[in-house]
């Protein structure tokens, strides 16, 4: 039950013989379009000669940000001005570079919690102060977000920023209520607060279309939002996108980093940009709902079979997470080991929260692996549980 | 008098109509190796398949460190261990990397003075405190270099890094005497200084081979140094590499940003590595050597022609850069707008000091326009500084 390459001198991916890895969060090597992407990148070449190759425009090549223009404005309803977007290297560097340019050292970051753990890391390394707001299952808690920024205000800190992922949630799953997205860029607008919206699993919409970006939905300026092309073309490419207000855009573009090397990943992006042009995406996104949908819906199906009644789950709307709760008492962390022992493995839910959290959650990923993998991936972990509960 | 290509929609580089620029440090389009990049995007995607397009092997591609290690051995004499090198983003990315986790913000990091200006705005936007140590005719001085960590150390601050660019200089084009060098990593051992080795010029060795590396020299921990595909193959690769003590490497290796998106620039550093096992590095390399030498001959002997008699400049013995200095009492800064309408433009020197410098200096990179159009230039800079003497 391995999955097609991976020599891991190449890729990051390890497996452990035998066992069902749910805790890597990676698309399916099987799904990456490498003839497509050879083809793109040969076209890029062929049409752009040396510009692919020189230093590139520090926004990103025009092509592809016209191409995303056009898209962004097609599925969401709100162009981007063309000073509102810039090609990024995926949304961890976007994100780094945002926490070098944006905030000062020791400034406060606002993390729902729980949240996509190594995100984390980055924003800690730069170092920003971190407080987590609580979410629910609709999500990030605005009544509770807004209280926090009361409390940290009387304290004399103004917050700066907040980290979020309100379209299908690393690692929930949970998709940000509709009513909650308009009272949060409201708060954020009016607290002077930066949103950096991750919004990495977009295209991978399985029930319909993603929710409304919040960036679509916020005054220009409160919403930085970070796109990317890992889960929806591939993620070796490390190229990414954001959409912002215009003097958050100038601020990165005007960087030293940009300044001195030109812009990110130019001779990726020219060949993305063909990818692209040619129709292919589309394609490929088309694709890949169809084949994670049907991979949910084999996780989640094995799940209400082989899991204890006393487990709970929720069957995500896109994305690549299963988020499950373990009968209390159980510790996910703790019950790793002898799930590995019955060939399968998981995330423990703890590490996506700040300091710990509830030790029975954990994120199942079934991005990798086919669905006859996924179900028996569930009845290994539901036989593990039955025998520590 | 223009160069190949150039679409400002693609690339960073701007034309003014009618100027010879040579402000910019940027290789010549018509010299970089399209075709072979071509093929080498092409076999790497038919090689590697899948493992080329996913979350990559966060020290980068084996192939590709085992070429570089096999490599540098070769060159330098000193084999990194294969904990000892990382595949990066370009130095500018290396360097923002290193600041964010081997620094504190606010730790003084020197640099000599000048040094590339656009290094400095990443160093400053960490924020670090930077301390300029002055240069020579041999390089950084090792004696001032002492002395004002000694002063630091007084006043109860440990310097933290040191930058410097010791073989062929931007903007000098000098390179560290051979006695400085063994002093330098001496000092920065005792002393736990980091030294930042940007290392961009080395393969663009015109008078024989480049000087040994600082790294190749110095005692297990005490330098990382920055390597490149910039210079040597081509900037909108955006990828580079380093080698360092095992510590440094596993510290960045291990850092949020590589932990989140695998390997940095992954599918470029597949494609590099078929470029360089197919051989293509060092037919490229010995390319650029002799059109680059040419270009510095043509320059420099056109400048003997044409500069007044009471102007100094250097010829390099690698890299990009001619330093030339103005007859006492002209300003480089103020002289530029009368030099682009005469036809010709340069970096006035005083931007490579941290906070000014000597007006009179400027760099004239000679890697972007062929032989005549560098004789034209120096022909044109002439008529504007006698009219102005």
């Amino acid at each position: 039950m391995t999955v097609q390459g991976g020599d891991p001198r190449i890729v990051q991916l390890t497996h452990r013989p035998g066992v069902i890895d749910l805790g890597w969060g990676h698309p399916d090597p099987a799904l990456l379009p490498a003839a497509g992407l050879r083809e793109a990148a040969g076209a890029a070449l062929d049409r752009l000669g040396p510009d692919a190759l020189a230093y590139g425009a520090v926004r990103g090549p025009a092509p592809l940000r016209d191409w995303l223009g056009v898209r962004i404005a097609r599925t969401e309803g709100r162009a981007p001005a063309p000073g509102e977007i810039l090609i990024t290297g995926g949304i961890s560097h976007a994100l780094d570079q945002l926490c070098t340019l944006l905030a000062r050292p020791g400034d406060v970051a606002l993390v729902e919690s729980p949240t996509y753990h190594l995100a984390v890391r980055i924003l800690r390394e730069h170092p920003l102060d971190l407080v987590p707001v609580p979410a629910d299952d609709g999500g990030l808690r605005v009544d509770a977000l807004a209280a926090t920024v009361a409390t940290l205000r009387r304290a004399g800190r103004a917050p700066r920023l907040l980290y979020t992922v309100p379209t299908f949630h690393n690692p929930t799953g949970v998709s940000l209520d509709p009513a909650r997205r308009r009272a949060l860029v409201e708060l954020a607008a009016a607290e002077g607060l930066t949103v950096i919206e991750d919004d990495a699993y977009r295209e991978l919409a399985y029930d319909g279309p993603a929710p409304p970006s919040l960036w679509s939905l916020a005054p220009p300026g409160a919403v930085v939002r970070l796109g990317s092309f890992s889960k929806a073309v591939a993620p070796g490419l490390r190229l990414g996108w954001l959409t912002a207000g215009a003097a958050t855009v100038a601020r990165l573009a005007d960087g030293g980093l940009l300044d001195s090397g030109g812009g990110v990943n130019h001779f990726t992006a020219c060949a993305v940009a063909a990818f692209c042009g040619a129709g292919q995406f589309e394609e490929q996104v088309a694709d890949l709902r169809a084949a994670y949908r049907a991979r949910r819906d084999a996780l989640v199906g094995a799940l209400r079979e082989h899991l204890p009644a006393d487990c709970r789950w929720r069957a995500p709307a896109g994305g690549f997470f299963v988020w499950a709760r373990l009968p209390d008492g159980l510790d996910a962390a703790a019950l790793l080991p002898r799930a590995v022992e019955g060939g399968v493995a998981y995330l423990p839910g703890a590490r996506c929260h700040l300091d710990g959290g509830p030790a029975e959650t954990l994120r199942l990923a079934f991005g990798l692996y086919p669905p006859e993998a996924l179900a028996e991936a569930a009845r290994r972990l539901g036989a593990v549980v039955r025998a520590a509960g």
